[in-house]
């Protein structure tokens, strides 16, 4: 079994209408010394063991569904999982 | 200045009803080795320096504003980075 984490986040050239929302609150509680917030995803994905590749396997799934490549980037860790 | 990358994930025994639905879709394209997927956030702040400790600064924000401690848990990692 392996234990997945994919990283999501907009690519450097577009622009983040959420982070900046959040930078604009921070700013209002005081926390001035914020420059910059940019905002993505993070996903955990438990998948069993198959006869297919796990980099492939998660490859595949980012590019077909999980992240969207025109406007983000996305990197994943894997971490094997051994079965007590 | 510093660089925090903050993942803030739904606390263990909070239902995911996005997760499930991405995982719904995985499984109607075909990924059936997925087991269980959890959506999370991922935020990369960048903060200038100040008087305040960074780690101080960091977990007052994630409690105030970025995280709901309610339902949500959250890490950070801090990198400085040098000004060249």
């Amino acid at each position: 079994m392996f234990k997945v984490k994919v990283y999501i986040t907009l690519r450097e050239s577009v622009l983040d209408p959420q982070g900046n929302a959040v930078k604009g609150s921070l700013h209002s509680l005081n926390y001035k010394e914020v420059e910059d917030v940019r905002i993505g995803k993070y996903l955990e994905l438990t998948i069993d063991k198959s006869e297919r590749n796990i980099d492939e396997l998660v490859k595949e799934m980012c590019e077909k569904l999980l992240a969207n490549t025109v406007i983000e980037d996305y990197r994943y860790e894997v971490e094997e999982v051994v079965a007590q």
